[in-house]
Formats: structure tokens, sequence, C-alpha cells
């Protein structure tokens, strides 16, 4: 099988993981849990998001924890930027790239950022322009690229057209996400069959929940169809607050256990990486749902 | 993807699984909760084993269970026999097919069986022979195809020569089983290459276990070498007593997902087989550990 010798690993745990848990956890433990995370070897964390509070309380304190890690040269620390006040905040405080985002399904995106597709992409198209008028690169982030909890199937001609827009505005990748967890491998080909007629397998990252198990399955497919970057948590934290059953990133242990024992470089540490899982773990005050930890617990 | 069209299923949860799991069944339980099994559209369950109490205790009622169950007639009930005691209780009471197991690991046939492998072979010769002789198939399993707890790696040669010679004595199919849950898909890619260059995909099974998440992949790669016969437990019951963390089988039900999202037919009715997961959940007492049924449950 064709494999990259090489892949990246973007730590969303601390981001896509945190705002998805029900304990608040203290901005000084978050800061911990980040600065573990950059002593494993990633080289690329999402540390918060600066949307408004009032919809993600649990990041409230972008601001500070962004402020207060300690930033290692070799790491890019990113933010989630929903608009110009976001933009505005994280700049004062300084991110290293700016992710943007959006659904591929309308009422994903209606229910996700309470507009409707077309009137999303002035608001991002502003927010893309303005970092890169201060030298970030950004990162957007497409939804729902294989099933949407309200519409089911999602076409990949209505991904590319989202696609489509978010290259035309400057973004430099774009993380496809299967924001619910029900994609499989056949489905995973057939989308970036459909992408890689228009672009290049490295504009893209993955970004799979593994809701249903086939996670893995669908790393290992895009891996074969080229792509060599793909989003994951530690601990398998977070999901999507407005899909029952949907939570759990695919565990970034469990994605390095795999890419390990396949041979594929990653320069991240699954020692370090479990320890930052342990961290957390006491931290969020449950059991964290991925394969490493429940053995290094001698789970039977 | 080159992709089967159907696949069965062959569901090992009342032998495999059960007889891990630390809690006593009862025997009429155990009767319910495979004719539950039986009406979900599966064509095959193994029911027990015919191991010398003393090993296994949780299935020292293998007799009264094959008697008691209500057998379909489109159902292969199958049960696993050691040697010739075992095959002379299954013959009274009457089963469809007979299973032999070796591993393909020396310590590890050693710590299960309590045999060197080449003293394995003519103990189940005889067994094969006698089986045939009654007009039963004969199943045969290796385990530790991919990893044995005691050694690390085993080699696709080690696999080919138990293979060679489970096939020279007629058994009729080999399940390869990577019991300790340690393959990645290139590793079943390269030991399928070399198998099938012998033999054909129809003549195997997979049998994956999930401790480290990569069963399903690995399903997916198997389908891609040809494989069509996979093993499984509802609820991802069982697994290996001799090796920590080794437990749980792939469920059933997360394998139907995938298959039938992908498009792969099976003939089992996902909704049952949940049916029956619920049944033997409750009767074990613990939490089972599949994908779907956390989602029934509607975990976060």
């Amino acid at each position: 099988m064709k494999l990259p010798k090489k892949v990246v690993i973007k730590e969303v745990g601390p981001r896509d993981g945190l705002q998805n848990e029900k304990v608040q956890i203290e901005t000084s433990d978050k800061v911990s849990f980040i600065n573990l995370l950059s002593d494993t070897g990633l080289s690329y964390i999402e540390v918060t998001s600066f949307v408004h509070p009032k919809w993600i309380p649990q990041l409230s304190d972008a601001f500070e924890v962004m402020q207060q890690i300690k930033r290692q040269q070799d790491v890019t620390y990113a933010a989630l930027i929903p608009n110009m006040q976001g933009l505005e905040r994280a700049l004062q405080v300084g991110i290293d790239e700016a992710n943007v985002f959006m659904s591929a399904s309308e009422s994903h995106n209606k229910n996700n950022i309470n507009k409707t597709i077309v009137d999303t992409y002035p608001v991002l198209n502003e927010v893309v322009r303005h970092a890169k008028q201060q030298q970030l690169t950004v990162r957007g982030y497409v939804s729902t690229v294989l099933g949407c909890p309200y519409e089911g199937d999602v076409s990949p001609q209505q991904v590319l057209d989202v696609v489509h827009r978010l290259f035309d505005m400057g973004v430099d990748e774009i993380s496809l996400g299967d924001t619910i967890g029900v994609g499989v491998p056949n489905e995973v080909e057939r989308l970036l069959e459909v992408l890689l007629k228009s672009y290049k397998p490295h504009q893209f990252a993955m970004h799979f929940h593994d809701t249903r198990g086939t996670a893995i399955a669908n790393i290992i497919k895009s891996m074969e169809m080229g792509i060599t970057i793909f989003d994951s948590a530690v601990g398998g934290l977070g999901g999507c607050p407005y899909a029952k059953g949907a939570s759990g990133n695919v565990a970034t242990e469990d994605v390095l256990y795999t890419l390990n024992k396949m041979g594929i470089t990653t320069n991240v540490s699954l020692e370090r990486l479990l320890q930052a899982a342990q961290y957390i773990e006491h931290k969020i005050n449950r059991t964290v749902n991925s394969k490493q930890m429940a053995i290094l617990r001698g789970e039977d």
C-alpha cells in the first residue's frame, strides 16, 4: 500500500476538545496542559477559540491562555477566529495562525454560526484578508463533509463549493471535518477524488471523529490518497455540541500508535503525549476515551 | 477501492466473548442470548467450547447450551474443540462445525494449550480426521498472527508454516487471529500477500481484536485484499486471558455499521444485533465496549 513517510499531527484537544467538556478547567491548568503538549514533539497546537464567551464559556479565557503559555519556537500556536472582533483580540495577544470555520451543510452552518452559508463567506473573507495583512497563515475548517446531523448525506460537490470559496479567499490549508463521525473509507475516497481534481493533497488536512469507530480506517484511506496532515485530540477529547453521541475527536495517542506501528514518522513522543492525556484526564474528572489510555490503566 | 459486495460475519461472542468474562452466566441466559443472535440474520455462531471445564469454567455447560438452543436451519452452530474427548462430547449433542485452534508463536501456543507447536499438530490432526469422518466441516484458528504477547513480532512465514499444516490436515477454513490487537493495515497486507501466494482469499477469515483501535482499519485492508469472512463478537465481548489489556474482539455492531455504510451486504440486522448486545450487557453486569452501544446509551 502507498503510504507517506511522514505525517503531521495537528493537536486540537485544547480547543475542539475542551470547548465541549462540561467541566470548567482553570486557566492555569489549561496553560500547564498546553505546555505539556508543547513538550511532546507536536509541531502544531490549536490553543483556544476567540469566539464570544457567550457562545463558548469554556474558552472565555482565550486571551489569558494564549498570553500565559510557554511558546516553543518550532510549534505553531493557532486559534479559532469567528469574526473581526475575535481576530482583533487574538492579534493583541499574538497567534501564529488564524483558523476560520464553516460547514458544508446549510443547516449545520446555521445551527453552529447562526448564518446561512452565503452570509458566512463575507465574514470569513474579512478575517482572512486582515489575518493575511498581519502575515498570519490561515486555516479553514469545513465541517460535516461526510454527513450532517440535520440533513444526512453531504455530497462531495457541496464540499467542493465551500472549498473553492475558501481557497479563493486565500486560506492556506483546509481541514475537512467528519464532525459527527459517520464517514467510512470509501466515502473518504469519493470525497478526496473530487477535491484532488482541483487541488493538491498537501492543501488538505483530515479531521475525523471516532464516534462510530471508523476514524483510524478513514485516516489510513486518506493517507493512501496522499493526505499527510491529520487533526486529533489527546485523550479523544471533545466532539460536536449540536449532535448527540457525536463527541470524540479521534485520540492523538491512538493515531500515534497506528502511525508508529506502520513505520510513519511523526516526531511526536507517545510517552509524553500519554502524560498530557493523564494530566487532562485528572482535570476533566472523567475517564478519557482512547485505547492507549485504556491499556495504560490495565483495563480488561 | 476494490471491495467485496457481500461479507460473512462469524459471531464468536458466545464462545470467545463469554469465555473471558469474569461473571458466570446462567446456562439459560446463554441459551436466550444465542437464540437472540440466531434471529439477527447471522449465518454462523460459535456457540461454546468443549475444552475441559478445569481450563475454562465459564463454558463448563457447553453440552447443555448446545442441547438447549433453538437451532435455525440456515445458521451454522460451531464449537471449539481442543481434543478427541471434546469432540466426542460435541458429537453426542451435535454440532455443525468443529473448530480447532493453535498459535503461530511458540510461547503463546505453550501458554495457551500447554504444548509445543510440533506436539500440537498430531492432536489437531486426530480431531480433524474424526470430525471429517462425521461429515463435519472444520475451521482452524491460528492465533497471534500479527504479534505475540511473549515474543513480539510474528513473521508471515511463521504463520504460513502453521497454515500449511492445517490445510494439509484437511481444515476447510482458517481464521487468522490478531489475538492481542497489535496489528496495523500494512502488516495485514504483508501477511496476506504471503498467504495468498499459496491459497485463495475465501479460505481465510480474519479475526481482529480492537485493543488499539485498529480492527476496523484492518478489516477494510483485508477486504481490499479479497477477504470476505470476518469474526467479531457482539458488544466487543472477550479477549485473551493471557495478555494484559488484550481483551475485546472487535464488536459485531461496529463492523456492521461500517459494512452497511460502505454498501456491503451482510444480511445481519443491526437493530436486532443491538438487542442481543443489550441483553448480554445486562447479564455480564458491565458496560460493553462498542461505539454503537455508546451511541445507543446517548453518551457524550
